[in-house]
C-alpha cells in the first residue's frame, strides 16, 4: 500500500514531463503556423503582383498588417491552449474573444467583401484600365484596379475612388460599337419623303466621309409627334467613344444641308385665338 | 503489483500503436475526401459545360479555385483533429477559424447567391442567349450567360455585366408578340367620326403591307381629353422587336393620309383675352 | 490477476462487434432516410401536380435535385457519425460543414422564401390564372403561377417573371366592377346647370347601349376649379377590364352632344395685360 | 471472479430493459405531444372562429398544416432522442437539422411576423370592416381581415391584399369626421371685404340644405396670394366620406353665386410687355 | 460479494427518493415561477396604469396574453429539465424549441422595440395628449399615447395609428413660439423704400390689433429677386398654432393697404419681341 | 465492509456543508455585484452630470432603471447557477432566457446605439448648445443635448427630437464664417463691363457699411447664360447667421442703384414670330 | 482502510493548494494581460500620433476609455474562471454577460468600421487635407482627418462632420485637371461656320491669357438642336479648381465678342399662330 502511493507521485511526474512536451509541442506548432502562414502571404503577394497594376508599397505595407494580424491570434491561441493544459477553464476567455472578434469581424466584412469582389472584377474581366465603364452611380476612365478599390476618372477631370464591394452592375461603354442616335425636327407642314429624303443624303456624305462608322448612318423614320413638329431619328453605329464626335458632325451637316434646301427647324408653335375680354365687350 | 505497473506500461503501447492508426487513418481519409471532392467537382464542371454558353478556360480556372479551397479546409480540419487526438483541447483554434470563417463566408455570401440564381435563371428558362431583357434596371440583349454573370448589349450599345444574385424581376420582351401603339392628336373641330373612319382606312393599309403585324391595327377611339386635343389611339400587335418599326410606319402613313385629307395635327392653343392694363386706361 | 488481463483483452471482442453493429445500423438507417425521404418528395411533388399548372418535366428535374441533395447530407451525416463512433472527434468537420452550410443556407434562403409565397399565393388564393394583377412594380395578366415564380403578360406583350417572395401586396383588377371615370372640362362661361343636364342625358343614353356598366354612369358634380375651366366628373362601375372601352365611348357620346349642343371643350386661356415697354415710351 | 463475469452479464440486462422502457417512454411522450398540440391547435382556431370574420374551409386547411409540421418535427426529435439513447452520437444530424430549420425559419418569418401583426391590428382595433383605410401604400375600404393577410377594395374597383406583415402606419378614414375643404381663387382687382361676404352667404346656405355637415363652411381668409389671383379658403367638417360630396356642392353654389354676383374666377394673367425685333427697328 | 449485491439494489433506492425530490422540487419551483411572473407582470400594469391614458380593458387582456407566454414557456422548461432529470437527452429538442423559438422571436421583435419606444417616447416627453406633432411620415394633434401606438388625429380629421418603434425623430409644433410668414412680390417699378415703409406699418397694426403675436411682425427685406417682381419678406413668431391666422390676417391687411396706396402686386411679365415670319416677310 | 458504507454516508455530510458553503458564495457574490454595479452606476452618472446639460431627475430615473435591470439580472443568474450546484440541469432555462434576452436585446439595440453616438457626439465635439446645425433630414439650433435625444428649434419654431443614433453627417453651420451670395440676372442688351463695374462700386460701399462682413462682396463674374438674361454672381463671407441678412442689403442696394444707373432686372422674354392660320390664308 | 481514508483526507491537501496556486495564477496573468493590453495600445496610439492630424488630447482620451474597456473585461473573465475553479458552474453568467456584449458589441460595430475605414481612407490614400471632395452627399475641402470622423469645409463654409463608415465612394477633384465647359445658344439663322470660327478665336484669346489652362478651349461643334437655338459647346481642362473662372472668363470674352460681330444669343422663341374665336368669326 505503502508503494502504491511512492508509486503515484512517481506516476505524477510523467505527468509533469507530458504538461512540459504539450507547452513546446504548442510553441513549436505557434512558430510554425505563423512561419507558414507568413509565407503563405507573401506568395500570394507576389503572385498578384504579376498581374494587378498595383502600387508595390503599398502592397508589402498590406502584406505586413495581415502577418502582423496572423502573428497576434496565433499568440492568442497558444496561450488559451496552454491554459487549457494546465485546466484552467477558459470558456468566458473564448467568448469575450468572440464578441470582440465578431464586433471586429462585422467591422471587416466589407474589406473581405471588397477584397472577394476585386477578385471577380479581375477574374471575370469586367473591365480593364482604359475602359469607359459606369457602375455604383458615377462613371469614367478605369485608372487604377487594386485589390480593394477602383478608380475612375470623370470627363469632369474627378477621379471617383469606389470601394470594389459597391461595384455589382457595371456597364462597359468600350465593348463594342456604340451608338450615334440625333432627332432632327421638322414642321408638320414640311412634306415628310422629302424630308427623309434629304437627309438619307447627309447620311451617305457623312458615311464616306469617317471611317470610324461601324454601320452607316440611317433615317430610322417617324419616331415621335411632338406638339410643333415631327421628329425623324438618325442612327448609327460607330467605333466606341466616337459616338458624339459623329453625332455632333451629323448635326452640322443637317443644319447646313437644311440651309440650302430651305427645310426649317421649327420654333415652339403655339395657335392663338383671340377673344374680348368682358370689359371690352362692355 | 509489481505485474500490475509493468501491465500499465505495456497497456500504454497499444495506446501508442492506436494513435498511429488515428493519424494514418485521418491522412488517408483526408487525401481520400480531397481526391473525390476533386472528382465531383470536375464532373459538375463537365456536365455544365455540355449546357451552358461559358467561355472553357474561365471554368477550368474556377475549377482549380475550388479545388484549393477544398484542399486547404480538409488540411486544417485534419491537423485540428490530430491535435484533438493528441489530447490538446482546440476549443480556442476552432472559435478563431470559425469567426474568420464566417467573415469569409459573409463575403462570399453574395457569390453563393449569384450562383444559386444563375442555376434557376437557367432551370426556369427566364431568357435565352438573343432575347431583348429589361432587369436590374438595364435593358438589352443577352449576349452570355454565366455561373455567375449574366451580359446583356443595350441598344446603345453598352455591354451590361449583372452578378446573377441581382437579377429577380425579369421582363422578357421576346417571348410573344409586342404591341405597337400609336396616338394621333387631333383638334376640338374635326369631325371625330370621320377621323376615326380615316385611320381605320390608313390601319387596313398597313395591315396588309407588312406580315409581321399579328394582330391588325385597330382603331380604339377616344383615350384622352387633352388641353387642345382629342387623342385617338391606335393599336396592334406584333412580331418581337417589330413594335417600333410598325410605329414609325403608322406615323407616316397617318401624316401623309391627314395631309391629303385637310385633317390638321393641332399645335398647342391657347385662347388669349385682352386687357388693357391700367396705365392704358389712365 | 493474469486471467483478468484476458478476461480484458476478450472484453475488447464485444466492443469491436458493437463497431460493427454501431456501422451496421448507421448504413441501414441512412439508407432508410434516404428511400423514405425521396418517398416523401416524390408523394409532395405528386399531389401539387393535382393542383398547380405547372410544367411537369420542370417538376421532376426540381425533384431530382431535391433528392441529390438528401442524399449527398445523408451521406455526410453517416460518415461523420461513424468517425464519431471510432472516437475520432469531429467538432471541426461539423464547424467547417457549418459555415458552408450557413454560407448555402443564406444563399439559398430566398429560394426557400419564394416557395413559401408562392404556397401562400395559391393558398390564399390571390390571383389565378387569366386575373390581371399589379404586383412587384410590375401589372399584367398571370400567364403561369409556378412553384418559385409567377409569370404575368403584360398589355405590351412583355413577359414578366417575378420570384414569389417579390410579391407582398398584390392588386387584382378581376375580382369585382371596376370603375370608369371621365373628367369634363367646361369653360366658366357655361351654365353648369345646363352642362350637367346635358351630361346626365349622355349618362343615360350609354347605360341604356352597354351592359357591360353594372352601375349607370352618374354625373358626380363640379370636381374641381381648373386654372381656365370647372371639372365635371362623370363615373360608373363596368365588369372587369371594361372600364376603358367605357370611358372611350363616353368620352366620344360626350364630344359629340357637346358639338350638337354648342358647348366647348375650353382651350388654355390667358388674360393678357398689354404694356408699352420703356423704350416704345419714350 | 467467474462469478463476477456472470453478473457482469446479468447487470447488461437491467440496462436492456432499462432501453426498452426508455424507447416505451419516448413514443408514449410523442404520441402525447402530438395529441395535447393538435387538441392546442383545434382549440387556438375554434376560438378565432367566433372573432373573426374568415373563411371556415380556409381555416381546417391551415390547422392541418400546422399539425402535419408538428407531427413531422415530433417525430424528428424521437428519432434523434433514441439514437442518443442507444449511444450513438447526433451532433451532426443536429446541426444539419438546424441549418434547414433555420432556412426554413428565415423563410417563415414574415409567416410569424404576419400573423403576430394580425393579432395586433384585431386586438388594438386599427380597423373594422367597412372602414376606409389607407396603409401601405394604398387606401380601399376593408372588405376581410384575415389570420395573415387583409383585403381592401379601392374605389377604382381593384382588390388590394396586403400581408399584415406590411401594415404598420394605418391612416383610417372612417374615425371621426373629416374635412371639406375648397380653395377660390379671385381676381386682385376684386374687394376682398365683398368677397368674403358673399362666400359666407353662401357657407350659410349649404349650412342649412345639408345635415352631415358637423362643423359650419367656414371662410378661413385670404390662405395665399398666386400669380395672377388672391386664394380665399372655405373649411367645413363632415361625417365620414361625405366630405367630397360636401366640397362639389360647395364649389357648383360659389360658381352660381359669383356668376349672379358678377365675381370673375381669374384666368392665369401676363403682363405682356411689347418690344420691337432689331430687324424691326433697322 | 453477494451483499454488494444487495447494497448496490439498496443503493439505487436513495437514487429514486433522489429522483422524486427532483421532480417535486421542479415542480414546486415551476409553480412559483408562474405565481411570481403574474404578480409582477399585474404590478408592472398597475403602476403603468396610473401614469398612461391607457384602455384598461384592453390593458387586462394585455397582461392575460403575457401570463399566458409565461405559463406555457415555464411548463416546458419544467418538462425538458425532468426529462434531463431521467437521463433522456434533449438536446435537439431544445434545439427544436430554440429554433421555433428565434422564428417567434424575430416576429415579435418589433412587438418589444414598439413597447421600448414607446416608454421612452413618455419618459424623455417627446409630445403629451393634445400636442401637434409631426412623425414618421404623418402630422396630427395626438389624441391617444398607448403601449404600443400612438394615434395622431390630422387636421384632414383621419386617424393615424403608428407602431411606436416607427416613431423616430419627432417634430412637436406645441413646445415653443411658431413663426408666421408673408412673401409679399411687388413689381420691379416700385420704389423699395416705400413699399418697405408702408409694410412696416401694417406690421404695427396687426401687432397692435392681436395678443396671440409673441415678436412682432418685422419687414426682414428684399428675400429674393423672382422672375417679374421683387419679393418682400415679413416675418412674426405667434402663440403655437396661431401662425396661420396670423399669417391670413397679415395677407388681408396687405392687400387692402396696397389698394389704398395703389401698390400693385404684379401679375406673370413678359417682354414680347416681335419678328416677322419668313412667309409674311416673302 | 459495513464501514465502508457508514464512511460512504459521512462522506455525504461534507458534501451537504459544501453545497451550503456554496449556496452562501453565490448569495455574497450576488449581493456584493449588485452593491458594486450599483455604486459603478451611480458615479458614472454623477460624472457624466457634470459634463452635459441634462436633466437631473431624469438622470436619477434612468439610474434606477438600469439597478432594476442589473438587480433582477444577477438574481436570475444566481437562482440558475443554484440549481446547477444541486445537479438540475438548467441547458433549457438558459436556452430560453436567451431568446428571451435576445429578442429584447435587438429591441434594446437602438437605445445601445443612441447611448454610443451620444457620447461621440460629445466627446468629439460635432456641435455645442445654440450651434446651427443639419442633420437627418432637419436643421435647427440645438436646444438640448441628451443621454439619448438631441434637441434641435427649427427656424420655424418647431422643436425637433431625434434620438442620438440617427444622427450620423452632421453639418454645423456655426464654425466659421459662412457664405452670402446674391446672383444678379441682367439683359443681353447691357454692357457687361458697365454693369460690373457697378456692382463692384455697390460691393464696396456694402462693405464700408457692415462689419459682419469677413471677406469683401466680390463681383465673380458671368456665372451662367440664361434664357432670357446673363447672371452675374456676387459673393461675400459673413460672421455665422449674417448672410441671410447680408443678401437682403446686397439686394436691395443693387436694385436702388439700378434704379438710378437705368439698368434693367429684365422680365423673361420672347421673341413672337406672327405667322397667319390657314382659315386666314384662304 | 484506515489509513485510505487518512490518505484520502491528506490529498485533499494539495488540491486546496494547487487552488491556491490556480488564483495566483489568474489574478497574476489578468495584472499582466492588462500591463501589456494598456503598452499596446499606448504604442499603437504613438504610432498613429506621427502620421495623423489629430488633436492629441483627444486621443489621449480616447486611449483611456480603452484601457479602462480591456481592464473591466480581464476583471470580469478573471472573476469568472475563478468562479469555475471552485467549481461554481457559470454557463449562465456567461450567457448574461454575452446577450449584454453583443447588445453592447452591435452598438459600437458602426465604431469599429468607422475606425476600419479610417485607416483604409489614410491607406489608400483617398485624399489629403486641402483636397475638394465629395462623399456621402455632401462636398468640401478636407479639414480634418480623424481616427473616426472627416471634417469637410463647404464652399457655403459650412463644417461637414462626417463618420468614416460613411465614406464609402469619394469623389476627389484636386487629383488631376478639371474640365471648364460652356455652352453657347445661337439662334438657328446665324451661320454656324462663322460662329465657330469666332468661338475658336475667342478660345485662342483665352488659351494665350490665362496659364491655368491646362488643354486649350476647343470648339466642340454642335451638341444639341434646341427648342430655339443650336447649342455649341466649348471645352477645356484647366488646374484644379479653376474651372469656374476659366468658365466666367469664357462667357464674358463670348459675350463681348458677339456684341461686337453682331451675333445674337437667341432668347426662347415661339411662332404664334392667330386664329378668330367662333365669337369673333359670329
Amino acid at each position: 500500500m505503502n508503494f502504491q502511493n511512492v508509486m503515484d507521485v512517481i506516476s505524477e511526474f510523467p505527468e509533469v514531463y507530458r504538461y512540459i512536451v504539450k507547452v513546446l509541442f504548442i510553441l513549436i506548432s505557434a512558430t510554425l503556423v505563423i512561419k507558414v502562414g507568413a509565407g503563405v502571404i507573401d506568395r500570394v503577394f507576389a503572385v498578384r503582383f504579376k498581374r494587378m497594376p498595383v502600387d508595390e508599397s503599398r502592397m508589402r505595407t498590406l502584406a505586413g498588417l495581415l502577418k502582423s494580424i496572423l502573428r497576434y491570434t496565433v499568440y492568442f491561441i497558444a496561450i488559451v491552449v496552454m491554459l487549457e493544459t494546465f485546466g484552467v477553464k477558459t470558456s468566458s476567455i473564448i467568448a469575450a474573444a468572440g464578441i470582440g472578434g465578431l464586433a471586429i469581424g462585422f467591422g471587416a466584412q466589407s474589406l473581405v467583401k471588397d477584397v472577394i469582389s476585386g477578385f471577380f472584377i479581375i477574374f471575370e474581366d469586367y473591365f480593364q484600365i482604359g475602359d469607359y465603364v459606369e457602375t455604383a452611380g458615377v462613371s469614367g476612365i478605369v485608372e487604377e484596379m487594386g485589390l480593394r478599390t477602383t478608380k475612375l476618372r470623370d470627363f469632369g477631370g474627378q477621379l471617383h475612388i469606389i470601394p470594389n464591394g459597391e461595384i455589382t452592375r457595371v456597364t462597359n461603354h468600350s465593348r463594342g460599337n456604340l451608338r450615334a442616335m440625333v432627332n432632327v425636327r421638322v414642321s408638320y407642314e414640311e412634306d415628310l419623303d422629302r424630308v427623309i429624303k434629304v437627309l438619307e443624303e447627309v447620311a451617305e456624305e457623312i458615311r464616306q466621309k469617317r471611317d470610324d462608322i461601324v454601320e452607316g448612318p440611317t433615317v430610322l423614320g417617324v419616331s415621335d409627334f411632338g406638339p410643333s413638329e415631327a421628329v425623324i431619328t438618325i442612327w448609327a453605329r460607330t467605333l466606341p467613344m466616337q459616338q458624339w464626335s459623329v453625332e455632333r458632325e451629323l448635326r452640322k451637316a443637317i443644319k447646313e444641308r437644311f440651309d440650302r434646301e430651305g427645310i426649317e427647324i421649327p420654333y415652339p408653335r403655339m395657335v392663338v385665338v383671340d377673344k374680348k375680354s368682358k370689359e371690352a365687350k362692355d
